[in-house]
């Protein structure tokens, strides 16, 4: 086991224990003054080690993105998980599996046909408990969901309680809408969703079926919103690493984020005012969610790799599979002899949940250059 | 093991072993044409089965994009590896430990301080048989290598050679400014580094340090140039696969491609003209590579799952983490009754590399939906 991110090979994940902390602690102080309870998303972090930080500092549950998350932190000890992503009727047995050994898995759909679909695949399973499901509101048109005013969202719930291979548990919508929004339009959009819930809520228990989940979500919305009335739960995913794009948005400082890319310098080139890094596209990934921020670091912003604060704004401009090249944003001269061949920077990522996904692991530190712990990740599908 | 496309869970990655089979035939073919010896690139495939297939058909040894590609193929009965990326001097020890098991592992530098630092670690390490170095001619600018015109290229074989620790076996360049060009601009770059190859080779031998390598490559600048006189192979990769901005260059034909991700229909929304698969960032990977091209299929392009042929002009027009939105690029209104809940369809990658690399596993079929085999692949870094 590596003492020093010198010692280790690169390029590696790097996690910033103490900035991951701080974030749960402050989105978990945001929830309580919003008197919610927190439901954080496993698909960032898609490691049981962190999930524990989570549930430390209160989480209620969690989301997860992929059936695989769900079995694999039902291993790890987390048994309320939320798999808050339309069913694929295909995954039906597996689902029926977790359910059996104990797991509070809940699944969603969004239409009257998805409905029919996964209550096909679960009848024909034969689950020992009835699946558990919600229904997505299409509040904004931004993702998924269905048209929530009509009856047929009534019918579906209504269905889904009939069938004794399924139980209708509640409602969800997401304000994805909001991660392209001023605080006051985050803040304007949650109104208008928690107005949707609410009153589908009340519709639905007017109807005979009553909601046990009134779930809300994304970071953007539940930072910025003045209210979570009505609802159950507020999830919540980016915010224990952060990012670049977030913040671009706002959504919190470069300095808060937890996760970097250690990567080695391989070449300089003054002939190109640059030097060579070994990261590259799959190493940091091809998210440019960036792009059009009035800052944007290219394929990420390039950090010591000691202290991991940015060094002017060097930024890594060009990525091919397993090379990245630096240069300054501005253009100006970049001092070549910092970084000799054989010493290391650390990236910070555009988009943490995409970068993460190319590592197996993450080396932890806590603020310097000693590594603290080496935590495993749960990547895939199946 | 499913014995059919409609019993996997989704996403899955597929190949097509017929089309990948005819781009290995074409590319080897080409190869033989032109009388130079081929050296496919492993870091699209990585997997040893896939490798068998090349090797079958003619390849003189094979490219590694990471120090564990070389490990796990080496292991895999490929004994001739170049990891052709600027060596970072951490990974000495890994390099000394692979050559000294039997593999011929070729690494790279590009500068008379790339040259110490790796000499440096390589004598530190003191490998049993001299670590075998070439050096990357910067021709172009595009990314690597070092101006090769001066006296510091000649030193540099030099002191490779001098090293008891390091061998100097020759020189490479790469012709990727070729993406960017049409079939007589790819033909011309490929001339001007052949000439440039061929003059460094000659003043090397005259200095006393004779190339055993002279490497080119690029699948576009191999497909396009009339001539490979003077070097000792060619390189290339993504062809064993081929994808969307392989088409947009006119390097290969849609109907080529032959990696799919096998994906289920979750939701279909009639009120936004989409339907919502289980395939998103994650899955697809968020390769923007073809944006701006006359075709430009943004996240990928959606085919039906049993014959892998386009469906009109559908394609993923946006995605969240695990989710993907399908849509008519011209806007028209879509059949969604041709896209169940349930229902699977396979998307066409922008950028083979990075898609496949978000599985674990091939599941290959040969122009239909019958699953064949089974094949793992080999991702990360350690």
């Amino acid at each position: 086991m590596p003492k020093t991110l010198a010692e280790l090979q690169t390029p590696s994940l790097i996690l910033d224990r103490q900035k991951m902390q701080r974030n749960i602690d402050r989105m978990a102080a945001r929830a309580k003054e919003l008197g919610v309870p927190l439901r954080p998303h496993l698909k960032t972090p898609k490691s049981v080690h962190i999930a524990k930080h989570l549930q430390d500092a209160g989480a209620k549950g969690f989301n997860v993105s992929t059936l695989q998350e769900a079995e694999y932190f039902y291993e790890g000890g987390f048994d309320d998980l939320y798999y808050c992503v339309p069913f694929a009727p295909i995954k039906a047995a597996r689902a029926a599996a977790l359910a059996a050994k104990g797991c509070t898995l809940t699944l969603m759909t969004d239409s009257m046909e998805g409905v029919e679909a996964c209550i096909a695949a679960a009848e024909a399973v034969g689950p020992a408990t009835p699946l558990r499901f919600t229904l997505e509101l299409d509040v904004d048109g931004y993702r998924c969901g269905m048209p929530w005013q009509g009856n047929d969202f009534i019918e579906a719930a209504q269905r889904l309680a009939a069938s004794s291979a399924t139980e209708f548990v509640g409602i969800m919508s997401y304000g994805g809408a909001s991660y392209g929004k001023t605080p006051e339009g985050a803040a304007e959009l949650t109104t208008t969703h928690l107005a949707a819930l609410r009153d589908t809520a009340s519709r639905l228990e007017a109807a005979g079926v009553p909601c046990e989940m009134i779930s809300f979500g994304s970071s953007p919305a539940v930072l910025h919103s003045k209210s979570m009335e009505g609802v159950t739960e507020a999830r919540c995913g980016i915010y224990t690493f952060q990012d670049l794009f977030q913040a671009g948005i706002g959504a919190c400082a470069v300095d808060d984020i937890a996760v970097s890319v250690l990567t080695s310098v391989i070449a300089r080139q003054p002939q190109h005012n640059r030097f060579v890094i070994d990261a590259g596209g799959m190493g940091l990934s091809k998210d440019r969610s960036t792009m059009g921020h009035p800052f944007d670091a290219q394929y990420g912003l390039v950090c010591d790799s000691v202290t991991g604060k940015p060094i002017g704004d060097l930024a890594v401009t060009t990525v091919s599979q397993e090379i990245g090249l630096v240069t300054s944003l501005s253009g100006k001269e970049v001092d070549l002899s910092a970084f000799e061949v054989g010493s290391t920077v650390r990236v910070l990522p555009n988009h943490a949940d995409m970068t993460a996904a190319a590592y197996e692991d993450y080396f932890v530190v806590d603020g310097d250059d000693q590594i603290q712990a080496h935590w495993t990740r749960q990547n895939y599908w199946t």
